[in-house]
């Protein structure tokens, strides 16, 4: 059921999805930072030790064998082989289109300057294990990285008991074109990608969701390496109009609620007897769900809706809450796009639920969380690349500009870099 | 002086170098934490009796008045008004063509997909006060903020012992369109942008260099606003062949030396000979600079030398360090640039020395430091944009592709996503 909070709350709304980000404790900090420390100098030997500790498995090596994987494969259902398939195929197909170039600029005889575009060399992408499998993470995380140009892209996950790695995870790497996987999870996989080991290389980036030890670790070797950012809870938020039909809406509002007890569900409507009916419907649809008690502890605390007077005033606080999806189940979406100002993913019109783009549609599953779509964005190819300028003066261009740049050193009182220029005009 | 290494040790001076990040005491992680905290509460109030405690100013308010803000520019040089022009012109070239646009791509009938660009609406630019003004910094700062269509760019500083401002820092300002200017510096300015108070609204992004203070502030308030990157250090790294003039390369190295006594000045050459002529350079061009005990101190400690057999392998040991600045100071430098993958900014050939590209030249100086360059970029137009994408199918779309949609989910265990397809299909 939603609770109905009304406009003049929006503020206390905002602020109370805000507290929901969860600072780390400081014991978690200190196991993690020990952990970390540990791989750092005893490299493998740490791993393997950490692995049978916190995954009760003892492995020879943490490299998936090309047999191992191939041979995992094979237990693929044939009609999920299918679907990932036509799944990529359409992240590429979107995903292709960021690609950037670089340029080259002159400015006049004996003076140019560009901007080159590089794609990162190595990096190491998290996989969750345990019964939490998602290969659809496997295919957004992989395949921007490879679009962008990466040569080495090597996936961790925590073995099973049987000291491999789910079918569905092995597939979803060999169709996004993983070069390695490393059977290791936790904290001491990611000290691995961040320093490296005798068997795992280091790497210039890691991305991938995981628990709060995983979370933790990539923030102490952020700076050693660059990291994505750290999801926090899943969020949606439905605006609908009077035509909007309830089962769909509280079908989607559902969807986000089972990922996690502190996932916000919000709708935002302009019908406030669409409300009665998509608690009814919430009510109906979720006693048949194997999440249910995730999703009823969920849309309890963050369960929200408002009634607002216009699509224009729906978008609007939207627009405030910055939520990481947005449906607008309204006719005209295109319409309306234009006024979406934060929002990290858009989904438009009646019939595009929010696991469209979860699983299919083409778009980044990855995406802002806890209001930061007010300043960034979803997992792209931008993610994967870093860009270099480059400039050229010739002797002459510096004796025509030299003066230029030693009054503007003068004035900051830094004579050496004036003096760069001035040994050249002579 | 530089000392001699060799390539052997190269690794021990790519840690040598790291090392000089350093992590914020928790000392003053306490001290801004307090501010931040008395700020957010207490906004104006808290504001002027912070200023009033650490700048030693009284202030009635803090915005600076069109009539101030003018007042102060008339005092500029004319020299130096000349100048910044042609600077800005310069910085607007080169920038101007990374402005990115967004793209909708039509796959089939009822299935569209797209990604929009959207300028971030409020930026903050903090600039440090005193003695040591920046006004280039401004200039570096603003106009990609601008450029990228960032409606409201205000400015942050701390106010001199008369309660104003530089009117170096005024002219850049004005310059570069700024909005509005505020007379508030250290923690509490930027606790104020991350959190608005009567006087000052909240903005998205702060971006701009600043004392241990600032800079602990900036990671502190990083998540409810963006921040640019930390910086470490300046760093230069000059690759020299056996043409390279001994006066221009020590005259670059020394520009970056005057920074900081941790700033670090490195050589690599194909040339034995070259190393003491330059040594005999560094002596004398160091001895007339107001800066002279900086640089002493930073050659001293950070001020290393490799000879290399080839400007090739040179370039292959400056990648593992990746520079922030790297002068290419050989023949054909373009024909090299292909081999550099790591660095913040390159400069290329005898007469480009690094200051062109700290003032005048077009690129940014706001550059990743501390080995960064291998996985960050420039401060850009990319810095102030955010990308968001949005999806529709129609009802035909959903009941084509719907069973895939519902295939993964449920292989995920996620009942509600496969769900969300289902009623749409029925």
């Amino acid at each position: 059921m939603l609770t109905r909070i009304y406009k003049e709350d929006k503020d206390a709304l905002k602020e109370y999805l805000m507290s929901r980000t969860q600072d780390l404790s400081t014991d978690v900090l200190v196991t993690v930072s020990n952990i970390i420390q540990d791989v750092k100098e005893n490299k493998d030997e740490a791993c393997l030790k950490y692995t049978q500790q916190f995954d009760k498995v003892s492995l020879d090596t943490m490299e998936v064998s090309q047999e191992e994987w191939d041979a995992q494969i094979l237990k693929c259902d044939d009609s999920f082989v299918e679907a990932m398939k036509l799944a990529k195929k359409n992240i590429e197909d979107f995903h292709k289109l960021q690609k950037q170039n670089g340029y080259l600029l002159q400015k006049e005889k004996g003076i140019y300057l560009g901007q080159r575009v590089l794609s990162l060399e190595a990096v190491g992408i998290y996989v969750p294990g345990g019964r939490a499998q998602y290969p659809s993470s496997v295919l957004m995380n992989a395949l921007p990285a490879k679009i962008a140009g990466v040569q080495n892209v090597v996936m961790v996950t925590p073995p099973d008991k049987n000291g491999t790695i789910h079918p569905n995870i092995a597939y979803a790497a060999k169709l996004a074109g993983v070069d390695k996987i490393y059977k290791i999870g936790g904290a001491q996989a990611i000290a691995a990608l961040a320093y490296g080991t005798q068997t795992i290389d280091r790497v210039d980036k890691i991305v991938g969701p995981g628990n709060i030890y995983v979370a933790a670790a990539k923030k102490l070797v952020y700076g050693t390496v660059d990291i994505d950012m750290i999801a926090g809870p899943s969020e949606i938020l439905v605006v609908a109009d009077e035509k909007a039909n309830a089962e769909y809406v509280a079908a989607d509002l559902l969807s986000q609620a089972e990922h996690d007890p502190m996932a916000s569900a919000i709708l935002l409507t302009t019908n406030e007897e669409l409300l009665d009916l998509v608690n009814q419907e919430l009510l109906k649809q979720s006693a048949v769900l194997p999440k249910k008690e995730i999703v009823e502890q969920s849309l309890k605390n963050y369960g929200k809706a408002i009634v607002c007077d216009s699509v224009e005033e729906c978008i609007s606080i939207s627009n405030e809450i910055a939520p990481e999806h947005l449906e607008l189940m309204i006719q005209n979406p295109m319409e309306h796009l234009q006024e979406v100002k934060n929002a990290g993913s858009i989904f438009l019109g009646y019939y595009t639920c929010e696991s469209i783009g979860d699983y299919f549609g083409g778009t980044n599953h990855v995406l802002p969380t806890s209001g930061t779509a007010r300043f960034s964005s979803a997992l792209s190819v931008d993610s994967f690349i870093k860009k270099s300028s480059y400039l050229y003066y010739s002797k002459q261009a510096i004796e025509a500009y030299g003066k230029y740049i030693e009054t503007i050193a003068s004035e900051e009182h830094l004579q050496a870099h004036a003096n760069a220029a001035k040994v050249r005009v002579k």
